[in-house]
């Protein structure tokens, strides 16, 4: 049996680097609870046991995952407040070139996201103390949106979490809906993606007018 | 064991009913992969043959009450293609009072959409043959909204496909994104659901206004 490594040791960073990226398939694959570490261990030719010493549990080794797509995602699609159609955009093609992702992002909305929310349900174990890797960023972008609204850069009759949360909801409308790729194959005037990009686009520009 | 029995048969009308309402639970709680039949058996007091004789499989059983499920919302928000503002305003209603239904249908499109989409991950099983509960009555709502661009009731330059997937994204905004329950209570400006509905049909208000 390997001995444990504390994180972040130079010497093993090839391993956790390993680690990281068969986790994010094999997350991407059958979210938090189908996960199995053995696999992911198996992926990045290590054992179990290095795994759980590298990162605590199965939903640590998540949370450091999402946090570092969190991280890609925002610098292939930052949020200039001034311009939000692009942004939308960026968001959209970012995620319907890595669908991988926005699952990857997906099943921990769906695994750990009622628990967080206060839901009554109850049913996922480690929601108490589910890590937060939305909330973060989030906040720092709600910041954002809000000092654009004091210099008149965005109309400030919406609360800036609601900006947010609309642009961001529009900009995955192809990416959170599936059915709709087949739906568009069978009725849609124009069927291509360019098409689903430009009514995103469209939509986010008639709701938030860029100003720069 | 049980004799199996063929479905509808009248007389166990009662434990069919009882299968669907225990199915809809434990697919809400655990997904179609992480659902256990002998559980929706145990909940529904029968037994796991039974289940197998009134539905073929577990994807089977997902399917029907998916249809099910999707019935239940299009009478809860009827579409009514001149004013989209209330149809999206009740769909916020009826998934933010069911929230679990919202994670019903959301399983399904994360574990089955991929597959439906033609995507190339491939990583699902049944996909292939898998049930497509929203494709019926999308096409029907697609219909509806071209007939109504066709006379002057909502503006034809949009696809018609793409006014049902955003308003339906838009709609699913508080229900799609439950990070920002945790968001909204730290930095919103109103922190009620109330307000995030305003958003919402605001957003549809101004993007589809309504013409009735």
């Amino acid at each position: 049996m390997p001995t444990p490594q504390p994180a972040n040791t130079p010497a093993r960073e090839g391993t956790r680097e390993r680690i990281l990226g068969a986790a994010e398939d094999e997350f991407a694959r059958h979210g938090i609870a189908g996960a199995r570490v053995d696999r992911i261990a198996k992926a990045a030719r290590t054992s179990k046991e290095r795994v759980y010493a590298y990162f605590h549990s199965k939903e640590a080794l998540y949370d450091v995952v999402a946090q570092h797509q969190l991280t890609l995602a925002a610098e292939a699609a930052p949020l200039n407040p001034g311009d939000l159609p692009t942004y939308a955009g960026d968001l959209f093609d970012y995620f319907t070139t890595h669908s991988d992702r926005h699952r990857f992002l997906s099943w921990g909305r769906l695994e750990l996201g009622t628990g967080r929310a206060g839901d009554q349900d109850g049913a996922d174990d480690a929601s108490a103390e589910a890590p937060d890797p939305y909330g973060q960023s989030m906040v720092a972008k709600v910041e954002k949106l809000r000092q654009a609204q004091q210099v008149g850069q965005l109309d400030p009759s919406w609360d800036p979490v609601d900006v947010l949360a609309l642009v961001s909801q529009i900009a995955f409308t192809s990416a959170a809906q599936p059915e709709l790729a087949n739906l568009a194959a069978r009725v849609a005037v124009d069927n291509s993606m360019r098409a689903r990009r430009s009514a995103v686009v469209r939509a986010v520009s008639t709701l938030f007018p860029p100003t720069k």
